[in-house]
């Protein structure tokens, strides 16, 4: 199937992909008069005594905002917030579809952070979770840091975190396959996702990792973003030197979050045997998901839908927030992150693992149950429930 | 029945009143590909070429953002943004109900001018119009002023336009039945609606209009607000003084925009004959409807949809904002507002006018259709079509 001209010709069809639909019948004049004036005033005047009535009696209990300043859309660039919203609709449907929450998707025509900041943190009062998305680096850690600290409801950079998240359920599968212990895995593309992986994989201890972007192998004597700066110690433990080429010699695990079509078959055929590799650039991956199985590889995932070992964030987000919101929770922290990649780990038993089955389908009726059963369990074990003392 | 209780009742059961509903099915891996990544970069890369196409591609050319600022809802007053919310979603199950329109509840914690103009006008790139909803007085003046200058989308403050537009088209009506010329009109209340509603029936050369507030009848020595001000010079052309009381001694029509049981039977008594009354203030009006009818008004009129003549803004504001974004209109001025006025008065033949039938029902099929058809055809012949040349 031709993608392109299939989502040209259906977003065309229906001018969008989301639409906003009454819960309540519109038809008579009772109608009008509970859902609107004079009955509306009765529930207003409730969440006026008691704040936390709002996620009563409005939908911000069910609610994300989707938002992005279109920096950074999928692996387009900066190409503005009006091109951005296809994306943006796009993430709003999967929310709805695959964890029932409702969701708003709204591109800002600022690119400033503090203008991101303070937009973002007034909107607080009409949702449970702002999903931040597609916003570039360095500019989208500050923003995140700073709406986390100033708002009471979670925010989640999900190209940073739920990436993360979704690519240590696969290493931690594929390493179960595998039966390797302390591998060494090339994460290439050192921006907000790459950091994301690099230190999630650090937290739970998975391997030894090392960072590349263009200057080649991270290390401390370069030029590096804060985000770069603060895991520069934790990284690149045996002191590798050189380019993207030079990493991937005996390397057990490849991660790409960087442009298409970067890594060779030759540089596949220089890891470690059993490699593990997950191209995940979009749309086109750093390396063809055939030409890296031709040469060598043991496990292959890409981002893309298309392909066997779909690695999308799309397996973590839906879960998550929908845990963070059913428990009122202010944020989502690492705890949370953590039971989420072993919630979506798990869903695939021994038996079922296999080099074209490490990760479960996102598509797959048990994940959104399993992801937000845990995180709101970790959340409440974690104590960043609400507290609605005024 | 006991609307706030039922009310209660609906929000609670629904957590609110909205959901937003993907258009594409998302059943397989197809069904992704197409709605998310990589289908989505082909409309993206579309828009990013073609700005205009944001409106063939995303759904903005039929959402409209109902933001509010909490500071002035329904007659409660400025009960903060939480407690708002209610109001705006109800307004944006109309929106849909009525018009087919899509539309996203925004409440916002800033009430800072600066701040609100800032904030909305940076949604732009994600709605095709901006429905402004319950900012207090003088606020709401200048935050709908600034907007318009600086946003290429329609920005309308419902509680000042779309009141004007019903109250004008059940004034067009209601003289049509007692067959009154250049009447002396009183408007209670001159905050943002009452200034509006005085505007509008000026424009439209309606009546001698006096305007009411606590001080008793405008005049030019008072301490006036702005929007007060621009209107004084066309304001009692009798030079009337005193309070409303004396304002309504031989007033042929009494418009209420103000607070409950203001408005004495003794005070309708002392008006001409064939009195015309729209009280309309929420959810208590200034008197109530029978008590107005026993003291010999001959047309009574209230904002509410439990009574006979529901002069409310539902009437407005659906079909106006079809025909604007139908048009793509970057405005929705005098023209389209004038249009409105005339296309829902003329919905009631001369046959079927009588006191109880002055206005059409909110709920007729008929209105939006007609509404968006007329200020679609005012916006092309007044020019305010967007160009979209770079």
């Amino acid at each position: 199937m031709d993608y392109a001209k299939e989502a040209l010709r259906y977003h065309a069809e229906w001018n969008g992909k989301l639409e906003t639909v009454p819960k309540m019948p519109i038809q008579n004049r009772d109608d009008l008069s509970i859902a609107y004036t004079p009955g509306v005033a009765a529930p207003c005047l409730e969440i006026q005594k008691d704040p936390k009535l709002s996620y009563t009696y409005t939908g911000r209990g069910h609610t994300i905002a989707v938002i992005s300043d279109g920096s950074a859309i999928l692996g387009l660039g900066n190409i503005g917030p009006e091109a951005g919203m296809p994306v943006m609709e796009g993430k709003c449907v999967l929310f709805k579809a695959l964890s029932g929450l409702d969701a708003i998707p709204l591109c800002l025509n600022t690119q400033d952070t503090d203008e991101l900041v303070h937009i973002i943190s007034s909107l607080e009062p009409s949702f449970g979770g702002i999903n931040l998305e597609d916003i570039a680096a360095p500019r989208c850690f500050e923003v995140e840091k700073r709406l986390q600290e100033k708002m009471q409801i979670p925010v989640f950079h999900d190209d940073q975190h739920g990436t993360a998240i979704v690519v240590s359920s696969a290493i931690v599968n594929a390493l179960r396959l595998v039966k390797k212990e302390n591998p060494n895995i090339v994460i290439n593309g050192a921006g907000s996702a790459g950091c994301a992986i690099a230190r999630l994989l650090l937290d739970l201890e998975l391997g030894n990792v090392i960072l590349v972007d263009k200057q080649g192998i991270l290390e401390k004597n370069m030029e590096l973003t804060s985000g770069q700066r603060a895991l520069i110690d934790r990284l690149n433990i045996h002191h590798r030197t050189g380019t993207l080429s030079d990493a991937l010699k005996n390397a057990d695990v490849f991660i790409g979050v960087s442009a298409g079509h970067i890594v060779s078959k030759e540089m596949i055929q220089s890891m470690n045997e059993k490699a593990i590799v997950f191209a995940m650039a979009n749309p086109i991956p750093e390396i063809g998901p055939e030409d890296a199985k031709e040469a060598g590889a043991y496990v292959v995932g890409t981002g893309r839908s298309d392909h066997p070992n779909q690695i999308n964030n799309l397996l973590a987000f839906p879960g998550i927030f929908k845990g963070a919101l059913d428990a009122q929770a202010t944020k989502i922290n690492d705890e949370m992150k953590k039971a989420a990649v072993f919630a979506i780990a798990s869903l695939i038993s021994e038996e079922e693992l296999s080099p074209d089955n490490i990760i479960v389908s996102a598509l797959d009726p048990r994940v959104v149950p399993a992801v937000s059963k845990a995180v709101q369990q970790a959340a409440k074990d974690s104590g960043v429930i609400r507290k609605w003392d005024r």
